[in-house]
């Protein structure tokens, strides 16, 4: 499995994925599941992929292809050089719908899952940041300020902090926070989901990456989070009043 | 959806559950999905149910037919009568593959699920407190002290708290307080799962309800816990040192 969690907020765009994989329970390695493109000062790009990891890497593959071939000729359209970030993600579903169109019969024929799912986040020059989920159809929706983050993947466990905590207004500081423990509960209570994590970090308008970077298991600040977190919640569980349990 | 918890504990047995139920995501409606039975001093009983409301609802009436029958006739094999709790799971994994092999093949061809899955626990006079979880096929497991709770429904979204505060030696309000914030996690990130809520607590080797509540939306202990829960966390969540956004 896989869990990837995107924020569009007021201040940026923050992306977090974990890099587990598995056919199978017992076939598990480690994979990249961001990408990160950029044009600084132009466009900046940032996806997460969850899945079959041959149909993400497909569609990665294609998007790659076209802007290989826009070196040459730069009438090929890519998701760097389309008129707006809605237009790149149609690039995207595009290749998704491609890759399913080779594989997805054969797939199911032999009892396979193609069903696989994709972030995408990002700001171009005179445009707003925006952050998509593409689906297995080539369809795709957008984060609202009513919804300010996206999941795809083992999405549940960590829902609830997000739910909790984070609204268009949050600071980055702080949603870097919720992303952190929101990974972290998915961790501990899903096997599927693990270590190393990859982390962006989009400034609102700097049209280029403020973090990137590869959070290991040993990484210091997550697991100063996840103790301090780990500490907080027993303290706050235990400071709350007792349920009454003779029923009343 | 569904969800029910149930925990064995050193302490007692505590078991929680919603009530809504939904055909569709129009047609919502309110079912009580836990049941209890006991005969004072000798043996106690409580189920919680989930998955396809005519097919728990079968198995019920299976298990209470057969605890009729036995006022007349007392060969008749129950749950309250068998020797063991580990019969008394048989007998609800009996009824259920009744009632699956009566139903499933043509739910399944109608495009429904026939899924189902019963969380049973109790002490007979004595014997140990037990806590099974039915599966669809009839089969079951029990939890055991490295896994001392178990869920069914939608589980993943109540699961991190509980991982991080049962263990068996949890005392029972203690306990109570994790339920609780567990069924809270889950109200508040899935819509499907709604109040009112069923509690039943049982103390060991007490072979009585301790507790049998029906738990309303303005219920106070609930509103207090998670009004003080949701407070607590946003406080735990501030004090919690930032993270370092600059990617060093």
């Amino acid at each position: 499995m896989t869990y990837c969690v995107g924020l569009k907020l007021d201040a940026g765009i923050v992306m977090m994925s974990d890099t587990r994989t598995n056919a199978g329970l017992d076939n598990i390695s480690r994979f990249r599941k961001m990408f990160n493109w950029n044009d600084p000062g132009e466009r900046v790009l940032v996806a997460c992929c969850a899945g079959n990891l041959s149909i993400t890497q497909g569609v990665l593959s294609r998007i790659n292809a076209a802007i290989a071939r826009s070196q040459d000729d730069e009438r090929v359209e890519t998701i760097l050089n389309a008129q707006t970030l809605f237009r790149s993600a149609q690039l995207f579903g595009d290749a998704m719908r491609d890759v399913q169109a080779r594989h997805r019969e054969t797939l199911q024929a032999q009892g396979a899952g193609a069903d696989a799912s994709i972030l995408l986040a990002g700001q171009r020059k005179d445009g707003e940041m925006r952050l998509y989920l593409i689906y297995s159809a080539g369809n795709f929706i957008e984060a609202t300020p009513d919804t300010p983050f996206l999941q795809i993947g083992e999405h549940k466990y960590g829902k609830p902090i997000l739910d909790r905590v984070i609204t268009p207004e949050t600071p980055l500081d702080q949603a870097l926070k919720a992303v952190f423990l929101s990974m972290d509960s998915t961790l501990r209570s899903n096997l599927s989901v693990g270590m190393p994590l990859d982390l962006t970090v989009i400034r609102a308008d700097e049209l280029d990456f403020a973090v990137q970077r590869r959070i290991e298991a040993e990484d210091e600040d997550f697991s100063a989070i996840s103790r301090g977190w780990a500490d907080a919640i027993r303290e706050a569980f235990e400071t709350l009043p007792s349920v009454n349990g003779d029923g009343r």
